[in-house]
């Protein structure tokens, strides 16, 4: 199982398998298997994009037989039959069953082209330049989604200035501060230096950030002062869409509709890339063209997607989020914050984050997060200092495989404590 | 057939499907078919994205063997056994064997993320932030490699500045000025107003531009400059490279070697979604993550990319490009051209434009292009005012297709050319 | 004394014309005259350029003299005589005898100017592009120094985006919030967003802002922080330097240094134009030219400046304005504050804000402003809303001019109070 | 005569001392005297600024008796006596008298203040961004005039990325292009890359850039450009307007009218600093105050420009630059261009350039200026590789005073070429 190939051919860039140095091999539902057949629960989850699990075999069925029959995979955005399944499908059993009313956009395979596209069509619909983000917010990669996306190292590799948004901070930075007040102020203050946005995007659950989830009363008011203020609301809801949180959009909790929403990962169904973006039909006001790509049409994603969304509904993964999302926590409150005053839980559904920061930050939750993967969790770090260990399996996950997950995640992390303990004592 | 649901749920963005409006199901190497059994000669090809043909059956077995023995399908960026497969036989088969030395990034599977990371990584590597790119160039639709793209309709979606490019004459537009020396003369003149920039980029092939071929001794011409200079010379082989013109890297006519190469489209194999960014050795100087996806491991496309670089080379595709592209410049030179002495040939390989401009422009491509559609064939257009009819086929398309293809062309003109004399004597 | 000529001729972008619409002729020290004879007590005092009192006798004579004698009016930055002694007068007088260790750039002869030549300057010795800004800023109209200034309607005048800059919200506008904490999370923070800049600039008072002052232990910390993180401190010292605080640099009551300061307005001693970019030696990094101009030169005002400033030590005329800021207050506590619960007033030194936002804010100070012109005082608003009126007469103002003035100001805040109460009765 | 002084207390930036390494003290009409008494013929200038010559008695009288009677001084851009006058005598001896009909703005007292006025204006105007410029071109040294400077060095100056402007190539850079067509291309090719800018900005004469004169079919075909694409045609005045070329606006001789004219340097009469910005009234859409700045009323130099308009009438000062101009042409051709073939001539009226271009650049054109400079005469060099030596004296400058200077010039580039031979012959 050599990994030396990887290290000659690919680039320094290349860094999850740095972290977790299997070379892998197969996977089902929850667990990866390595070249030699040693299995590996995930906690990681593709980082989001495997919500009904590794290789489905509902969706691979499907999938499969489409391959088979010769149905088109590739025709750039032109009309097909997967298409239109996929789209009839997601149009009313998720968008008319929500209430919600958007014309659905494919712009390209990834978030971070999805959230190009949402930029692109805020800035045209109301003719202004600038956007508002919040401080810890992670949108992606390319120029205009970087430009949104707050970890410095990430900001660094842009090699040009990354302008025309104001960050603002996180409800969770300043407990003093009400962000929407401050907010408000940006605009009112005819001194704040801030120019009247197009939108302001949010994630609703900062996944990358650290595991922050805002609350529906802070959804709520956005969602009122974007109105009131005219601004489009985006919501990106790449990592926590798709029944992560509980609800297939994660702003369902708080009974609002963005203006734009922003989906990938897990549309995908089978781990495809997939990206779409959601736009209310009165701001629909593309060119035809005007956002292109090559990719806009993968079809065998469509097949997994619908094929995904019609698992997800016949077997309530949206509950399933939610139950074991509470078993975790449980667990988690019971097992895992005990073994120390300065660890913290947040999280919804089923992406928890336990926080580390108080108790040693990247030293420890790198060496939590190496002893998991010894003793077989994939379980990454995210946040300031990436000092949050975040929980993220496959909604699907089978409830003894999650407990053991923990179990091995709670073991890591008292072992860890422990070590650094006698490591004080031996300094001391 | 109905294209309804499209028109009421899809966003106004979508675009090809305009000038094809039949509903695609199925796929076999250079014909597609709709949903009611009628067939097209595919001389579009995904836009360079399916040159091995739809649903080739070499690469379809290897895919459904990967799905259906659970192939682990996503992993963000972690080691795999299919990126092992991917990256030997690519390091082995294509580069060595071409006497190339790249270390391979996976950027994220379209080809703008591929443009978007190498001008990250040449910004990183020159501490500049400009770049010079040809007038005519088309290099992606996010931020960054949108600001590069020079068709003003994408242009003006940006909804901000795009800035940080200088554009140059591309050689074919001045034929009284030398653009190597143009290009020198910006970098030498202290008055010029250009600043230094990290790279140049470049298409060998402007294929969006309107099939404009660049000659071996401009890009011979233009690596030397690059070299004196201090500056990266980055190609972007998404839509010609893949065997296109006859060789697997379009470049490798002029026998140079750039410090970055941009590679996406038919990498993909089977139609996938896969990307790659080259960079010659000694620039790979990331951080790892400094650039990351969650798509930029898309297993299946490993898969099906390994299996279609085999059958490339089993079956001699850079041979059939060019005999088959010689072929069809010769029905073309024979048949076509004669029509009207207005009318123009570029190209190289299978990449071929007939340049409507001086006959009518968009008007007649328009008519041309739909009229190859209700006959069958489907052909997009390019260039200035579209004005270009753009014939691309699969590399692997059946001679008796490729000619039946152009006679549908050639048909399809006659009858517009008719059509706008006679529009023209009733005016008279 | 018609004004028509001036609504013929003149762009509409003429301003305080407006507030105070009369054709002045003439004026000494704090009393201007228009041509009707007609005498104003000048509280506006040039915003801040004539601190030494309109066409100062003693400067005056100096001024006469050396244009008599053909003095050299014009060499743009060649040596001169009258720069020579303006320099070693500056140098000994005004640094050395208060420890401060600058070198002297002449940038061309406006504060705008002398903000460019300092962000340059800051973003060269740090190799970075951004700048931090306080909200409630003012630092001019060009391009560079326009981006740093926060009032909204200069800003939408720019007509591209401005960036390259963070705003940080200033110390009065959330109490709650500890301004060097926010910006020191936000250096720290490696999710803010913000990328580390080359300078942080402030003034010690807003004056444009509203008329806030810094206390000494914010300008403290800021120095420490400044230091701590590599960041240049630049002291914008245009409006309130040149003693109207009560000290030659506004910043000498804090006992910091800042690494650039910038002198406008009054350094020109007459009322000429004259600008300087005062640079910590170890920074003085520019090449020869980098930053040029015709104007960098005005002979003219380096024997006015020289002569100005000589007069200044000779009067103590920072003493005086420490002891007739403190008359003024006294007055306005006693006599202007009582009219109102909600007028508030600030200041130091010799400039004084009387808030009346809660008073009803634009509507209220645009009248108050209006009787005070008729009434014969000249005095501008500024700050959030237009709500404060600014209290800035010249530092040599008579003090029974100065009593005069204020007693007009309070007959107009008490008439338009009434007119205010009855207006609230009448509709009640 | 020290220069100590300077040295060790002014900023590395300065530039012309370096040059001309005297103290001045006094000057006379085209004579400027050192501290010892030495004379030196002015072949500089000011760079533009004194066209009536050093401390003109008529304009003298005027500006003494002013300041005698305490007019008034400062008074931002309040109305005042002596800007009526200017404005009236402007209007009225400038404007109507030569057909035209403009707005006056009065921007702040710098060239670069004006050309920032200008690109807002333009920009607000036509809602767009982008401005073309040419190469070759100086606009100026704040962040938005300089985008539009080509000079390298200035440029790099920025520390930030100067964007929003597209250069073009200058006639003279490729005789084999039509820069009208060119750019006509630009505006018209869908896939040129150049965005449609508010406005091209040009010099009729590229003083920096070299002495490089535009034609008037060049100028009346870029006033047609403009008009047909909807474009602002804005010409920079300031170096060369104020009768250098033989009228008193420079394009007065291509019979068109800019859109906007920025003057600066000899309108303030006496070298004092003074702007102008020339807006056809219905381009006149300024807010009140949207672009302000302290000194925009600079009355010293209201009373200075009115006065030198006067002389310049009275004394037919444009008829003087076209006769002393064809004089010192007459001079240059006879006596100087003789002594090598590799010497060029460019200019009109009286701004002249001797390009050493082909005779050893930036080496002998400092050598030739170093040794004009030591037998007294000052003459600052241009262009490309600063090879351009450049003759620019007062308009008012004697017969006699000029021909002396031109013999120094002779003379000194006589002596440099026989010491560049020897050194070539003692080195073959």
């Amino acid at each position: 199982m050599t990994i030396d190939i990887f290290e000659a051919y690919e680039s320094n860039v290349r860094s999850y398998c740095r972290s977790f140095p299997a070379v892998f091999a197969r996977a089902k539902n929850a667990e990866l298997f390595d070249e030699t057949g040693k299995g590996y629960i995930d906690f990681f989850c593709g980082a989001g994009a495997l919500n009904y699990g590794h290789n489905n075999d509902y969706i691979k069925d499907k999938v499969i037989e489409y391959i088979a029959n010769d149905g088109i995979i590739h025709s750039l955005d032109m009309y097909t039959h997967a298409k239109r399944e996929f789209l009839e499908f997601f149009e009313k059993e998720i968008l008319i069953a929500r209430s919600f009313d958007y014309k659905i956009q494919f712009p390209g395979p990834t978030g971070t082209n999805a959230v190009e596209a949402a930029l692109k069509l805020a800035r045209k619909v109301k003719k202004r330049s600038g956007i508002f983000a919040l401080m810890g917010a992670f949108h992606g990669m390319t120029l205009g989604a970087l430009a949104l996306t707050t970890d410095r190292d990430s900001r660094e590799g842009a090699g040009v200035a990354l302008n025309n948004v104001t960050f603002v901070p996180a409800p969770y930075m300043y407990p003093e501060l009400d962000t929407i007040e401050y907010i408000e102020n940006l605009l009112t203050d005819d001194h704040s230096g801030a120019d009247i946005p197009a939108a302001i995007i949010i994630e609703t659950v900062q996944a990358e950030g650290g595991v922050y989830v805002f609350d529906e009363l802070f959804l709520k008011r956005l969602r009122i002062l974007c109105d009131k203020y005219d601004i489009l609301l985006i919501i990106d809801d790449i990592q926590v869409g798709c029944a992560r949180t509980g609800t297939f959009f994660s702003f369902e909790r708080a009974a609002i509709a963005p203006d734009i929403a922003v989906l990938s990962k897990s549309i995908g169904g089978y781990g495809f890339p997939l990206a779409l973006t959601l736009i209310k039909p009165q701001y629909d006001i593309w060119s035809p063209g005007e956002h292109n790509g090559t990719f806009r049409g993968n079809q065998i994603a469509f097949v997994a997607a619908k094929a995904g969304l019609e698992y997800m509904l016949q077997n309530s993964v949206e509950n399933q989020a939610r139950i074991k999302g509470e078993k975790a926590k449980k667990y988690i409150t019971d097992e895992i914050l005990p073994l120390s005053s300065k660890l913290k839980l947040r999280g919804i559904g089923l992406i928890l984050g336990i926080d580390m920061t108080s108790l040693g930050g990247n030293n420890i939750s790198k060496a939590v997060m190496k002893s998991c993967f010894e003793n077989g969790v994939i379980a990454e770090r995210a946040g300031r200092d990436n000092a949050v260990l975040k929980i993220m399996p496959p909604l699907t996950i089978e409830e003894d495989k999650l407990l053991k997950g923990l179990e091995i995640i709670r073991d890591s992390i008292k072992a860890n404590i422990s070590v650094s303990k006698r490591t004080f004592e031996l300094k001391g």
